[in-house]
């Protein structure tokens, strides 16, 4: 079975034993913690508050904070997968909060599997869900517990590649979401114009990094949730 | 400012001053509110258990109760719409509960307007909403607080026609609606194949009433709370 929840407030309605919850927050968080990965981390921290985030600053450890779409200030990164292009996270253990995507690792963080989603990654995951023989829930962080477009495609663009070669029962949030993404497939990007967070991030001047949180396959890290800590499945 | 809820449980992060609520439960209690409106019941009591409903039945009241897709022994009628065409709702009062749209309509009882929406009545909604100045929530029922596909197809309606002539800033929820609409317009009906309540009608032999519910245009009526009573605008 594959479903899409958009909102981790919506989570308890869609929880179930023994699923595999995919995060997705592609704007930006869940694009950046794939990208950290890929270029060398050993583990991240995902934690839901800046003042958890400001403890472990003072202990030493390598820190992004985001909020609003904002680095903030007195941390190492915020949530741009281009800031975690660098030698300096090679082997460290970096810890992250950012406004919407460690909300919805919180919230899932009980799930049987809790894996990190996003386009950068897509092939790889998509390959390993299907081998899990488990029922996989596509949980979107949205935009402050609303719904938002970017992660809906890019749960629909996960539930048509799992559609191609497996007999999962889609239910309605899936089917939604894959008929979206077959609209939006040759343009994701345009596809996305007038769409809020969009309209935020290219008004601050980020128009790069919503290009690259579009690009398919950069990497084949797929993040994993063990205890508190984000490692490489 | 047009907006999209899909969960009556994610309402209060809809919940915003001074804003119109439209209910969405195409299939099958808005559409059936619509029909009873239709055909001259004088106001509608939408309550939330079947234990109220009880109480308004043995008072003499007329009562309508459907829970998981079947009508209640006991009662008066489910929420077929063919069950409110005859004449013996002509003037009446008539209690109603359903397993989904109901909830919806206690969710947002508090809201500055909640008025039902459903295909039967849906021009003269929107050409009432255009009118009004006000930013609209479209609440879709779903299913046991679950996203639904057919309560989003109408959201993505409205949102279609209320884009036409007016200014409307559309957020996310309604972008992706319309979006969809604007796949199924040709032939809603076919659309839902595989979505999960018109799957489970068919089983049941309720293809006639789900035909019925995705007709456009069979009522002038837009039924509006107003106390806990429904009653026309």
């Amino acid at each position: 079975m594959i479903d899409v929840c958009f909102s981790p407030y919506l989570y308890p309605i869609y929880e179930r034993e023994e699923q595999i919850v995919v995060i997705i927050d592609i704007l930006r968080a869940t694009s950046a913690i794939c990208t950290a990965f890929s270029n060398g981390v050993e583990k991240m921290i995902p934690v839901a508050t800046i003042e958890e985030a400001a403890v472990y600053k003072q202990q030493g450890f390598l820190v992004g904070a985001e909020r609003n779409a904002m680095a903030i200030e007195g941390f190492d990164f915020g949530n741009s997968p281009y800031s975690y292009m660098t030698d300096k996270i090679k082997g460290q253990t970096v810890v992250i909060t950012t406004t919407n995507g460690t909300q919805a690792i919180e919230a899932a963080k009980n799930a049987y599997a809790v894996v990190i989603g996003s386009f950068l990654n897509i092939t790889a995951l998509c390959n390993w869900l299907s081998q899990q023989d488990k029922s996989i829930l596509l949980l979107c962080s949205g935009w402050k517990n609303r719904f938002n477009l970017e992660d809906t495609l890019f749960a629909g663009a996960v539930a048509e590649k799992l559609a191609l070669n497996n007999s999962f029962k889609m239910l309605d949030g899936a089917l939604a979401s894959k008929y979206l993404y077959q609209q939006a497939h040759e343009n994701p990007y345009k596809f996305l114009n007038y769409s809020s967070h969009k309209e935020r991030l290219s008004a601050m001047g980020l128009k790069e990094d919503i290009k690259y949180c579009l690009t398919p396959d950069q990497t084949d890290v797929i993040p994993m949730l063990q205890d508190k800590y984000l490692v490489l499945k």
